[in-house]
């Protein structure tokens, strides 16, 4: 459901694992059902649910989080039995609550978060390898049926995913604070650095730091409003670390700052290295 | 004046420039002098000032800021009539005023701010090409000698630079937006995804976002010391500007947030199309 980036990749990763698959690509645009096969994203197209469900095996749901609950509810009716179904949205507990209300409790549905993707979004910059070594968070509950849960996390490690367990609600509180304060960081950064006249004296410091706030609005949007509390809880821890360096250098403790600056330096260092032995060690 | 990243780029792009120069690296470390002459960074080293400042044309501080005083102190009984001194510093008000109270009125000290560099610091990486295409800001004084101010900008544009005058005091608060912000920013966001205990789930958006955040402290100790009201200032607009954000995400305000969004993407859309038609014009 959904022939963009990611549903585009999802279906290049199919084609690239030898799965075998008839993949079959769900949208609403006629030309952008036409971009997916011609990026050889799909086998076959069509707007049609009834046509796309019939015989399906696993849906996976990669539209924009705002339009999940139209997509379910144009889904429920036509959902073979034993089919499973799994998304890539950026937000757990709104989507999931969605899932079991409009696709029905005793749906197989598992909700996923593919940590992929980047500021570009279509179908024409579907890559087959964009969740390779990609982290995938899948969110059972307690209502989810173990095989279910087990095909869902099957399917994404043969895409290329590492795949993390975590309740819906431990995703958002977790992805608030290392993806979407980052988002709304880099938004800020941006606005007052253009508002100051002076952004032609920026470099590649700024630049890098704000180069997610290129990412699509209306999805951001989306993922704002269906993670407001753990985001808005982000913002104001962030706030606090904020005002606390801004203490420190206003008072010239400059020991206190040295320190504010050298602990995350370090934890950084600590990260990198981490990355590096973890893409080393695992093929 | 300190042979590291940027006096070593310094050195290397003088003798890259074809100017004939004789390249004298000053230091208090013997074993960072001798990298130095290892790099080709120097034509000659040495720890004592008389000898460095005999027949000298031009000085480039290239150390610490919190260093400066002491090294106008040394400078000022030895530098020669008619020899002009510059130097790299990223702030310019406290240096400026060092420089005028320690090297004496008539020195013909003018204040410059070659934005270039990275995480990485010694003259091991220094590179001839560091400054090619950076900005400079050069920052004379109504007391500076206006020969001394041509010759200065002449020199920074001779290394690649594009050079920019300010008053010290613009500079200051300019650079507070665009670069001293952004690694605030980038440590306190390093510092809460550390302590989440999720940072393993970050991507490649953190990645980018706190890279700066790998700066040598110290550095940025000195830095926030020396530019104190226009970093505190910055940091209370970005809180504002954060608190904006974060309340029309509680208030569930979408058209506001989408607004708040989309206008920082916008801007930095432009932004990068003015750098990318700037280098494909100049030379």
């Amino acid at each position: 459901m959904g022939p963009g980036l990611l549903g585009g990749s999802v279906h290049l990763a199919v084609r690239a694992a030898g799965l075998g698959c008839h993949r079959v690509a769900v949208g609403r645009n006629p030309q952008r059902l036409q971009l997916a096969l011609d990026a050889d994203a799909a086998d076959e197209v069509t707007t049609d649910f009834a046509t796309a469900l019939d015989g399906a095996d696993l849906v996976v749901v990669c539209t924009t989080i705002g339009s999940f609950p139209a997509i379910f509810e144009r889904m429920a009716p036509h959902l073979p039995g034993g089919c499973v179904v799994t998304d890539v949205g950026s937000t757990k507990q709104v989507v999931v609550g969605q899932a079991r209300r409009l696709l029905g409790r005793s749906t197989q549905f598992v909700g996923a978060h593919p940590m992929a993707g980047g500021e570009k979004t279509g179908v024409q910059y579907a890559r087959a390898d964009l969740f390779d070594r990609a982290t995938c968070i899948v969110t059972p509950t307690q209502s989810s049926p173990r095989s279910a849960v087990a095909r869902v996390e099957a399917f994404w490690r043969t895409l290329g995913c590492r795949v993390i367990r975590m309740t819906p609600a431990a995703h958002d509180r977790a992805v608030a604070t290392v993806s979407h304060l980052p988002h709304a960081a880099a938004a800020c950064l941006m606005r007052l650095a253009d508002r100051s006249g002076h952004l032609d004296l920026a470099g590649a410091g700024l630049l890098d730091m704000t180069r997610i706030a290129s990412g699509d609005p209306d999805l951001w949007v989306d993922i704002f409003a269906t993670n407001r509390r753990s985001v808005v809880a982000s913002i104001d821890r962030f706030v606090r670390e904020l005002t606390a360096l801004r203490d420190a250098i206003d008072g010239d403790r400059r020991r206190r700052v040295r320190r504010l600056l050298d602990e995350p330096r370090q934890a950084r260092d600590a990260w990198i290295d981490r990355r590096y032995q973890r893409d080393e060690v695992e093929p």
